[in-house]
């Protein structure tokens, strides 16, 4: 299973909700199929920006069925899957097994914070990973859980044999380098956002699940392979050109950005859940000048 | 609706589930019928001592049903119903009201941390205000939601008809004492935790919610009575007797210590659901030394 | 030397300094001798109000002389003497019982706050508690030093026999609780703001060092004196007005706001110490707005 | 002034004391002399391993000097100053310029966090540069200070001509490259610490100011060199390698764990000042061994 290669760029897919915010399949697809045009390495569903902590229980299963039917070639489809309780995460990923995902990624446990020790977290996730019929990724993002697991944290939690890698959003490249260093050469580290991929590439990280992918497939890919060719002052011109509109769909305006931003490129974003409330028209009209100054230089921002 | 008084002291139970981890009905309507001996002004389920977080969507009503049918007399039932999206909490709010609830706890949202402005959350509470059938009552928890309502934001959300008080956690007693000034007299302050229960009262809370009073309701109820009458220094060392046992069975052991403590006194605690993890035998006899030398003396501890 | 006793209201007198922003020692005395008109227990120079952190070493002695020349009949006078060296603090608090202060109060060391561990906190202050000739009181200031100390280390540290009492700003009433209940009867906690006053002392604070006192003496003084006679409504309310005042001249808008405050009732504020930037014409219309509004009502707060 | 070249490696010397704490001149001539035979770009003096924190008014001239007297060559002197007030933080710009300093590195001031507006550092750091008669570095560590200068601020700052860099120890990657983005190319940024000295240069960093350079000059100097010689794999495995060591040597064991290292290395480390409790054997003998593992095999690490 450890076989299976991360390595590369990977959008975490908007769930689009239609006006009544019920989930849209076909939307869904529709976006798909445009984001199929850029050499992607694959998908995730259901991430933080797939608004898992948003869906029912029943829902779920639909959007990795979704998902699979128009997910075509090599690319992977990853799922998120990761609840409060065990044995809803257990559920959750043979739903996406089920469906027919490749790996399956596992947020931490968090609303009992001050209960999760190590000791606790590797029995989740190793817990997690026997019953998965899938690999295993784990998921630290800490701005959303209040809880950053740390180094040894990830590294006692990375033995078992289908634990294949990790999605790191919290940009601490130090702990990225410690992970490196303690993890065997198959334990695959990913960016969580591309507002520090070239600093994760440059310590070690195979490639990124990144927000702005989704709307910045080719800049994302093109900062990618400078990297992987040496060029390093065209990844560092790249990186820092990426920045601000990353930080608008991620830290700053959230899901309700990055679906106003899928809307403003011709694809499918729609509304946000509540409470998110959707992006209004000034933020919309600050996200358009963002992305026409940063983006449309390199010409490769419209699928 | 607003007249619903809250004042007094509340345990919110722990939910309790069989050696497989699931719901065990007749375990909490026992633990209710044995609370049921002390002057509680009512229960609270599936607050986060009752782990709602760890329950599926269906599983809920059933708690709800539970408890009601063993709830007697003029107590109240409190039912926790908040989740990640407006319709979710809407939902169980539902479900609470139609169980027989005679109001709904709402933990705010909180996996979108950097998207829960002021703005959003007043929608958010306002949305499942207009929804619920019966009062509801915010929850401030930020150790487990790692996002702290300010006074300002509660005062903006308190205005609803709807809305009748709030159970804080977080013990920023300057912040109690903003809202106090800033609210309706009839907007009810509720502590969240024993180990603030007399400085929330001093300055114009009405109750507490306290995890301690499943296990040392008595000395709850005392120190509630010697505020009441106006006799501060009894109640002040009833306040510091309790904050060592009351420390235990939330900031550092959590539901996990609680139900450990149920157990050793005969009530039924039984294993969290996982990652929690049960308390093991360390940890049960510290428990049993502190609880021997800080709540026996007042021979007041069992029902 | 334990037999001080700090019971009352206290204000941390701001330093004077004139537009050259030099110290000014005349303006000190006016301002001690202004309120020396109210029933306060003693003034504090140089805490974190007196900016102490903003004065050279050459500096500090002639601020201590020049209050002790002012400071009459049976009130104390505290000096604050923390510095982030253990001999530093201890040339101040010789130069402080110099110069007649009758205790020192010692901000806990924290730029290193890495290494300051317990074991370290409690040398340094024991050393300083060895060396100094009048009684140490601690200071626990969370806000400025970004280290807070927990109740295991103070009641470590309250071991001392000359170490009679803690200043605590952070506002944690379980901690205050939790230090009431493990350090012998004679450690004297005092609040070290306005904003809980009424919290601290039912749990057994003894009074407090209040920003607020400096601006409102009578009414810091009405709400100590209401609870020590036991009308807790009365305490209540005025607790609850002081909070919006006392917080404009502290969290909000800090030293610089609680200057300006004095200049608008007739003391000396002045400007404070590059890099605080002094109060503008906003601000002191929105304070003598606040002042009007919820410390006029008394009619007390004119000397 | 802006023409001076901030590029390469440079060791923030610890301030040797002898057994009485007080500062011991010759052993800090003997130890740059000693780290002179690696090609390192020049040396602090006073930054934060240098202990400024602890150091008297009246001491400080002293340290400039006599480092001023040992350090030869094209190697730059920069000099720490930075204080809570802005006058005395020029007094020791001045000093440092006159004993030598080719520039200054300035913290900024942290103790009324509530008011370091962006408004407020901006004018403080502007006076400082418009004051001092050497180039000004700007100096960012929020695990000293609590205060973590955002990259708009710092931008803001930037603009004075006078101010020609930043010294950043937050380890903040995507803000490394927010301020690459929006500061004119000659405005230099240095890495603070070793464990992120990689993805900072990856993003545009000049250099490093870093702690583990005084115990394994030849080690940082590689990876430094490897990256400019656009080898990654080599930066990337000695980046990795090098981290174990530096948290040993900053954040776990801070001061004094360089101290002990030096001592370990023959160059002088002594005791620090209290309240840093000097390293006991149990992390000398720790050290040592982390230092066999991870330093010795490049052979490098000894003058």
């Amino acid at each position: 299973m450890n076989n299976l290669s991360l390595s590369g760029i990977i959008p975490p897919l908007p769930t689009p909700f239609d006006d009544n915010q019920d989930f849209a399949p076909a939307r869904l697809q529709e976006n798909i199929r445009r984001l199929s045009d850029f050499k992607l390495a694959g998908f995730l569903v259901l991430g933080s920006n797939g608004e898992l902590a948003h869906l029912a229980d029943r829902e779920i299963p639909a959007v990795y069925e979704a998902a699979r039917e128009a997910i075509s070639g090599p690319r992977l489809m990853l799922a998120g899957v990761g609840a409060q309780s065990t044995r809803r995460t257990i559920a959750n990923a043979r739903a996406a097994a089920a469906a027919g995902a490749d790996a399956v990624l596992v947020l931490n446990p968090s609303y009992y914070k001050g209960q999760m020790s190590r000791e606790a977290l590797r029995a989740h996730y190793h817990a997690v990973a026997e019953a998965a019929t899938v690999p295993v990724i784990l998921y630290n993002m800490p701005a959303a859980t209040g809880l950053d697991m740390d180094a040894e944290t990830v590294v006692a939690i990375a033995g078992h044999e289908n634990i294949i890698g990790i999605k790191d959003s919290g940009g601490n490249v130090v702990k990225l380098g410690e992970i490196r260093r303690n993890t065997p050469p198959d334990f695959q580290i990913l960016a969580g956002s591309a507002g520090f991929l070239l600093p994760a590439l440059s310590v070690g990280a195979v490639g990124g699940i990144l927000a702005l992918a989704n709307i910045a497939p080719q800049q994302c890919l093109d900062l990618f392979h400078h990297f992987q060719a040496g060029d390093l002052p065209a990844a560092r011109d790249m990186q820092i050109r990426l920045i601000p509109v990353n930080t608008a769909v991620t830290a700053k305006w959230g899901v309700p950005g990055l679906k106003a931003a899928l809307d403003l490129l011709g694809l499918y974003g729609g509304p946000p859940r509540a409470p998110l409330l959707p992006a209004g028209p000034d933020i919309r009209r600050q996200l358009s000048e963002l992305m026409e100054i940063h983006l449309q230089k390199t010409g490769r921002n419209e699928s």
